[in-house]
């Protein structure tokens, strides 16, 4: 398993920590938001998911990674 | 119809808006949130709902009526 901390702007309320943790699950990976510090902590399997498609879920749901 | 604006605290982000106005919506009332002005504007059948419901179904929500 992989670890990656995204740096996220726009969450602001605990709907956004459901969005993009619901997104993540979706795609197979499993995050972890920090609504201040704005941070996204995602695990993931190298081999099913990678950084790339991890940042398209979180910018789908309305979000900046920066 | 009755109209009734009233000033919530804690709504941040488009979701909020939707759980607002959706949780009116169910109990036959119609709101419309200004998240910048941090209102509610909500109108309403007076013979169907009263202002209590609709501050409860605001609060149910996890939001402040104030
Ligand atoms: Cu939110
Ligand atoms: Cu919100």
């Amino acid at each position: 398993m992989q670890n990656v901390t995204l740096k996220v702007e726009g969450m602001s309320c605990n709907h956004c920590v459901k969005a993009i943790e619901g997104a993540l699950e979706e795609i197979g990976a499993s995050g972890k938001v920090n609504l201040a510090e704005k941070t996204v902590q995602v695990e993931y399997d190298e081999n099913k998911v990678n950084v790339e498609s991890i940042k398209e879920a979180i910018e789908d749901q309305g979000y900046d990674v920066v």
